[in-house]
């Protein structure tokens, strides 16, 4: 039962055949065949290369089994055997990777996913879902709240911490969540659309796992998690202790590996059981391709019940609809910084875009 | 008080300046300055770009002031506020940090180090340690253990669990550590020696505590993590757990392109509590250069209590003596695979290594 993972390596014709299997030996016994005397260990866990295509360019698309046996149910385990000591060699990256179903089952992929997400705000029509941000950091709880409640007005769907915002001396993780959640409550009492906040956890396992237990005391649903930088047994840690939550992958710190976007945040993310992934969109302050965010939007949704896709990273309100078209309803769009360059008229502008995304037809 | 970030950016000179603010901005508050209305958050939370230099061919180096506030203590965080969104554009890699004192002052940094680690293996004379690691994965536990009696006979200072070993059914941690363990009293009893063995932690930081605690019963003080697997927060609260325990950091996942293996390996995993760093050495089959591995040592030792460089990865038994003179004996060598190659004579050779570091006279 092996694992298919697909590396693009730079190589030249002469060289790649010996390159690709050096990728296979050190993603699985990492040490030279001849010495490894288990005849098991050679026929069933040794990696082995499956098929080598020519990309041109000096590029090449090695495709390499590797035992899923190795693998457990541990996510962190996952991509350690996936890329733990390749991603330590600059002329390899790992585009995509196929699990056999044995595996697959092992994870719990997005528990919620795209219909809870809906769920939660009761949005079950083909709209998109909206979103925004509080920002900056640096803010104190009662400023946070203030912010959160002028958002809510504009009647978003969810109002996610900034990344940035963790358990600060100038805003604990309680005090914020508290005050932000009784804010919340007020706001969406006058509006009647149930306005979702989403906290980021930070810390270990254990602090997290306090933290999820201060925001479920709040009614709130669902949190945000940075697989990347929390490790992503973290998360899976997180997913498993708490049925009831749905989560929020954010990418930080998912660049520096090598790691293509459409299989780290498209794939594995919701694999492990993100119900929602953050990624920055093309043609805004961050590098990815408009083919690169298709495919990941398409891989997050097409995970087990689904991952809702949301496009994010510098998001002009004027954007909206073009951003609509080219994912379609089923996303959830993040908007931050643009909205709140609206100062005063915040609440005006995010209901500006809450009603754009309600009234807009697809093409 | 600002942490002090070094990027190295590519760009052209008519731009640097506007690119530079973008990373201040970015590794900030994340949001344009212009809705920033909190004159705390602008005088003190902003990131400030403090120097940018041409280093020729299309590179800049630009260093920005973060606020330490941001951080509190959390290890993640600091990863975070350092490169998180900054991560996924690939104009831009983190070549070095400087944090204030009172920052520093939160981690633990090693806290065993350069001392404990001789300390544990009674080697306080001026040579090099010396490790070997247990390969292949596949193997059950009874055979690992038999493995590891071979290594101690050659009298290693110490022996690691291969990185690839998790918790998996064909050999599970617990089963694992104490087959080893109990094969080591045997083995050391012969010799005299106090050779350690080093288990490999997996999962998120609960069934990694479970697992320390399964060591420790055994009598083991030494267990290695791959922080950037499990999350460096993870690593920062086991080490928080566990004064009597010394943490061996692997370097999986820490994918070197975009972070410099001489900060994140050298400095940043050290910061964070861990006693000694394994890295792939010049000239093997990873692509550091001589010069960042001389540096990435160099940090590893000047941090806190100091922490024991290994390097490692594909280092032959014939470059003992070149390995020895370039790192010096404030070292942990680690050979693997090629005295694995050795097989029925494992032993001896193992004892040929361990006797040439003994004897090596230090140019």
């Amino acid at each position: 039962m092996r694992i298919q993972a697909l590396y693009h390596v730079r190589s030249d014709a002469g060289s790649i055949a010996a390159r690709a299997q050096g990728i296979a030996v050190e993603q699985s016994v990492e040490m030279p065949l001849s010495a490894v005397e288990d005849a098991r260990v050679m026929a069933e866990i040794v990696g082995q290369v499956e098929d080598i295509s020519d990309l041109g360019n000096g590029v090449f698309a090695v495709r390499i089994g590797l035992a899923a046996e190795t693998v457990g149910g541990d996510a962190g385990q996952l991509l350690n055997m996936l890329f733990g000591n390749t991603s330590l060699q600059d002329d390899v990256t790992l585009r995509d990777v196929t699990l056999p179903s044995e595996l697959t089952k092992k994870f719990h992929g997005p528990r919620h996913g795209l219909a809870g997400l809906r769920q939660r705000v009761r949005v079950t029509s083909g709209r998109a879902l909206t979103c925004s941000a509080l920002k900056p950091q640096g803010m104190p709880p009662d400023a946070l709240a203030a912010l959160a409640a002028r958002l809510a007005r504009g009647r978003l769907d969810y109002i996610k911490d900034d990344h940035g915002l963790a358990d600060q001396t100038y805003s604990p993780f309680a005090t914020r969540v508290r005050a932000i959640a009784a804010a919340l409550r007020i706001a969406t009492a006058e509006t009647g659309h149930p306005t979702r906040y989403i906290p980021s956890l930070s810390g270990d396992a254990g602090s997290m796992k306090s933290q999820v237990a201060v925001a479920r005391a709040e009614g709130i649903d669902t949190v945000m998690v940075a697989p990347m930088v929390a490790g992503v047994s973290t998360m899976q840690s997180l997913v498993n202790a708490f049925p009831d939550m749905a989560f929020m992958a954010h990418p930080a710190l998912g660049g520096v590996a090598r790691i293509a976007p459409e299989l780290l945040i498209g794939k594995l993310f919701p694999l492990f059981g993100a119900d929602t992934v953050v990624f920055p969109t093309h043609g805004g302050r961050f590098g990815y391709s408009a083919q690169t965010c298709r495919d990941l939007a398409a891989n997050a949704r097409a995970t087990g019940h689904g991952s809702m896709p949301v496009p994010a990273g510098g998001i002009s309100l004027a954007r909206t609809a073009e951003i609509l078209d080219f994912y379609g309803p089923e996303t959830m769009l993040l908007i931050g910084g643009s909205l709140l360059d609206a100062k005063s008229r915040l609440t005006e502008e995010t209901a500006a875009f809450t009603a754009a995304v309600a009234a807009h037809t697809y093409r």
